[in-house]
């Protein structure tokens, strides 16, 4: 009778019958059962959040970031996919209001980034031999997460091409016809070994059913309801933005009182699952109303005679009646979607298969303990909860519907309103435009609703972002990620900011030949990732960058060159000429240890080789991107944007550095701040930045 | 009896059909009657593109080269829009075997392209009061292209994700959420206006109509048949290869021998009309073979009962027989389209509603005409008689399939085959990928042909991939206009090319202050959009950019310094200062004149005025994209095709301009140039650039 936790029901359902019909004792007893079920998988689940913590929560704005550009630590690593794979299975057993649909993408892209390296430390496996080695770098890394995402949507929904939708929307930015191919041909083969995996009826891992039986060749619905759906959108995204408001605050309490202790992030996960049993368990003995099954069904189709069959009695006459509110708790949520698009309406008068104080006694309690659930230490997704909450809303504004007008016919089937309903919550709680369409229309398979979908979702985004941002970037933002938004901050359009005013002017740089130890000092005293070499030879124009990662290899493979080669040469007078004048590294070696280079930490610094040169010409990258302190901050903010910079020189007309942009730069706020402080210290700074050098 | 020209066909059979059984004298008055219409249509088709020759054509390669970057003249034009709808009309009312989708895909571009204008000399209309002066420039003129185009790929095929794809696939290089959401909500417009101006069950004006009729709930196909539908689409490669590989060669011709003149080109439309007709005529009359109309339909579907209706007798008896070759020619290319696809084969045994010589006496000859056609002057889609010649094709792949095998549900209906064949005749001819899968998915309305179709497309592109390039692409080049690839030219990339290679190293630059003569030289001397400003006072680096319109503007306005403000300052050792030594031209009245900016031609330069000076300061483009010399060709290219550049600096690390690179430097061919020069005569070369400033 409690939720059954494999794919497989009907046996255990069987089990459990006879107590449905008990009294109070038993019914203690199986409450117990059933909590004690629940708790123990959500214990196990946060077990391995716990061994791995970013194999908590859904995944998906992990991925986001990681495609961003922001290379967030251990989220691509195999550890992190086997706990979030067991660890999504025990949460979704646990009857927690997760799905395992994010959780999907997130090990799509961790497979993707595996395959694409060839190597992984956790298993010991290293392809250097191959030709693997030539991915091994940022940009293809992101290329294979992208196409291992698209995967992922791919088997979660059963949409190529939304999946591919998806990674482009969310991250590539750049609409690379290579990439777009990869991850088509990705896509496509995550569907061709669905095909066979699995056979035919069963296809998708995830389905809406089949639509188009109730009509036939007509269409689903009339053109003036497209104005509902409009409505059906904008509820959906105001319910959403609710949604996105309280786990807001949620998270922000949590960050503060619960997420800095393993232990009590453990607790928070046993006392959810607690909250989530009891009130599963009191809303059908609160309902505590026996619905006949219904028995002419000559000319009901055979998905449907197949949803009878998974209602669930609860208390009533097994095989005869069940109980409407159970039926929608306790099986997976997955048939409890299709339950609530493809019942039909029973007849032309009130009697429906989900009557409407169901609907609402499953929808509020569902909907606040999914807000609860989201950001605890389980891996857990947020599509199959916003799109079962969403579909009862719908399916109970449809059912609101056919009781203002009892004619049949007038309004289309609650379960076409109960599909706008699923996208529109879902549309509402994520904000994302085209590939959530393109994802829902393949979930749904029917053609017909590309454009009710297009206006709920288009009506949710509108009405959500009213009031907040999706759920997603919130959870990006809170977590002080500099996350770059697809289109430049209004602002920075407004004000036409040029790059020269948000760029911070304290240049950390070094010399095409510097000592070991003024290169080891800077290393210690900052965290940047790439710094700009400066020509002093030439007054100060860019040679070229040197990113973190080479300088710490070639100071811990001692490529130091003797005191003596040189004169010390602050002076711009002197040329150094072509001759070495430190022992080469090959690139190779400082290549090969990616993704783990060497840390500082790593690096033994002894006094006597502090005085050594380091030739840092022959590792420079000499033509690094750069922008003109005059350029508009547009071309900036595409420029890190498309090509996931992390770092970017600003240099004047002669070529010389006289500033630095980092991504927290184009964050909104450091961008009012930049304009705040006003052109006049601009131009001070300028002073300065000019004066380190 | 001869093809019926407008939407509404019946009326018109009924009068033809007395004709039918005939004695020769009225065959041959029924072959002039048809003849003489079909020639006079195509005649009227072609004055127009005579008129405006930039209309004839499908327009696709046009709006692909705006989108890439390449602003050819006219295609935008109101009068372009004209001339290609009216025309467009008659040449599918003569009967001519061309498509109309792809014009409309043009007209949605023009369209859009003056909606963005707000202004048209032809029409005499000038919004410059209203905010639609903000879009009056080259990029946002091609965001709303792009977003035309989505509408016109919505409206022709009813797929509103595939011409957003489209969009972005062919043009939009750089992927803005921006463009994708405008390109999305224009799609969704044209998707809603099409059900508000049609009913409900003939949406669209393209459609593929209702594929999952015949087998209810369960698939179309067999798993094993993704192996039958990959050998349809690698034939279907073969086939568009093939096709492309004749036109080209048409194509090559006739621009030596006909296109040069307007009146030839004229005839040759009267002579291939003929053609035409002749061909048209004969194919049913060799055929001369009558079937009988099929009886037992008790358990056909509405749409086939339909289908059946437009049948043409063709010297059958009416009613009860039909000439199969007949009913394919002379019906709508649309109606053949949905016959092919969606009549059910007759029974278990040989008898079809067309037999496999009917439908090969169809395929050759068409496919042949089709050949022929695309290319004379006037406005002709190839989307229709490819994607109809790929259904006769797959019909017969199917058809013989069937004959292989006698029992019945071995192998999928032949109209499942007909929609492979289709894709993958279209897939060879235009070798596009993710968007035409999803348009093609869109038009069909069935989500189970995703993997079919994806399979196919991909083996189309792969194998016609072997022989030659798309049929669009092939136009581009012979035009020889240099459009970019999506990707670099792996030539480029096998042999690590940097910009210091490929770059022009005869740079023609002006100073920030420069006589008028001079200028006005320079313009004459030379057709560039773009000149380098280059500052002497500090040695030669890079001042900015001017472009041509603005310099031909300010000698139009005489916004002229007395050539007695400054002396000669050829020396570096001069610094101007701030003063302004000419007066000034307000940059409103610069940009107020585009897209039509004065021609040199309109410049009325004086003797006197040669030596006057001209303050380029206040109008340059202070901060130019550039790249330094030693870039990987893959940043400069992915710079020229993201924005669609036409012109980049070339600078060393001091930001001297070294050279210049544009389009045409980055075809394949000029790469593959500027490796076989070689390093050294680069290095000459590059001496020869600085000593030039």
């Amino acid at each position: 009778m409690f939720y059954d936790v494999g794919l497989d029901d009907g046996a255990t359902q069987a089990d459990e019958d006879p107590s449905a019909s008990a009294g109070t004792t038993e019914w203690v007893a199986a409450f117990l059962a059933f909590a004690a079920y629940q708790t123990f998988f959500a214990a196990i689940a946060s077990l391995f959040v716990w061994w791995e913590p970013v194999s908590g929560g859904s995944g998906i704005p992990e991925i986001k970031c990681f495609l961003n550009g922001i290379d967030l630590p251990r989220v691509v690593r195999v550890k992190t996919l086997l706990c979030k794979v067991v660890g999504v299975t025990f949460s979704v057993a646990a009857g927690l209001p997760v799905g395992k649909e994010g959780p999907m993408v997130h090990s799509g892209a961790v497979v993707a980034a595996g395959i694409s390296q060839g190597k992984t430390r956790f298993w010991g496996v290293d392809t250097s031999f191959s030709k693997f080695s030539d991915f091994r770098n940022d940009r293809e890394k992101r290329d294979f997460v992208a196409c291992g995402a698209a995967a992922g949507v791919c088997s979660a929904f059963g949409a190529p091409i939304g999946g591919v939708l998806f990674s482009l929307e969310e991250g590539a930015s750049y609409w690379s016809t290579k990439l777009t191919w990869r991850a088509f041909f990705c896509a496509m083969t995550t569907l061709a070994t669905l095909f066979w995996v699995r056979n035919m009826d069963t296809l998708w891992l995830f389905s809406f059913g089949e639509f188009n039986i109730l009509s036939g060749e007509s269409s689903n619905f009339s053109i003036w309801e497209l104005g509902l759906f409009v409505i059906v959108g904008c509820l959906g995204g105001l319910i959403g933005a609710v949604f996105n408001a309280a786990n807001e605050h949620l998270t922000i309490w949590r960050m503060k009182r619960i997420n800095h202790s393993k232990f009590r992030r453990f607790l928070e996960v046993i006392v959810v699952s607690l909250i989530v049993s009891v009130v599963s368990f009191l809303m059908p003995l609160l309902w505590g109303h026996c619905t006949k099954i219904p028995k002419d069904m000559q000319e009901w189709t055979n998905q449907e005679k197949n949803l009878i069959e998974e209602l669930i009695p609860f208390g009533c006459t097994p095989g005869k009646e069940y109980n409407e509110v159970a039926s929608l708790i306790f099986t997976e949520a997955d048939t409890a979607i299709k339950q609530l698009f493809h019942f039909r309406e029973a007849g032309a008068d009130d009697s429906s298969t989900f009557s409407s104080g169901a609907l609402f006694l499953f929808f509020v309690p569902y909907i606040l303990t999914a807000t609860l659930t989201y950001g605890i230490a389980v891996p857990s997704g947020l599509f199959v909860p916003s799109l079962l909450s969403g579909a009862a809303f719908g399916r109970l504004f449809g059912h609101l519907l056919h009781k203002l007008d009892h004619t049949n016919g007038t309004f289309a089937d609650s379960g076409t309103y109960a599909l706008m309903g699923a996208a529109a919550v879902l549309g509402g709680m994520a904000r994302m435009t085209i590939s959530l369409t393109v994802i829902l229309l393949e979930a749904t398979g029917d053609m017909q609703y590309v454009l009710p979908l297009m206006l709920t979702l288009m009506a949710a985004r509108f009405t959500g972002n009213v009031f907040n941002e999706g759920l997603y970037d919130i959870h990006i933002k809170l977590k002080k990620i500099p996350f770059l938004e697809p289109d430049v901050p209004p602002i920075a359009e407004r004000n036409e900011i040029v790059a020269g005013q948000v760029m911070s002017t304290q240049v950390k740089c070094l010399r095409p030949v510097e000592r070991a130890g003024v290169v080891y000092d800077l290393l210690r005293s900052c965290g940047h990732g790439s710094f700009p070499i400066v020509d002093t030879a030439s007054g100060g124009t860019l040679y070229g960058t040197a990113s973190r990662y080479m300088l710490c290899t070639l100071l811990q493979r001692r490529a130091f060159g003797s005191p003596d080669v040189l004169e010390d040469y602050d002076g711009p007078q002197q040329h150094l000429g072509p001759r070495r004048l430190s022992p080469l590294v090959q690139w190779d070696t400082i290549e090969r240890a990616y993704p783990r280079y060497p840390k500082l930490s790593d690096v033994d610094m002894r006094e006597g080789d502090r005085n050594c040169w380091l030739d840092l010409r022959p590792y420079a990258n000499t033509a690094p991107y750069t922008v003109n302190e005059t350029a508009s901050i547009q071309r900036t903010y595409r420029l890190f944007r498309t090509l996931g910079l992390r770092f970017l020189c600003v240099v004047n007309h002669n070529n010389q550095v006289v500033g630095i942009i980092t991504r927290k730069d184009l964050l909104p706020e450091a961008l009012t701040d930049s304009l705040l402080r006003g052109r006049l210290s601009h131009e001070e700074a300028d002073e300065d930045g000019r004066g380190m050098l």
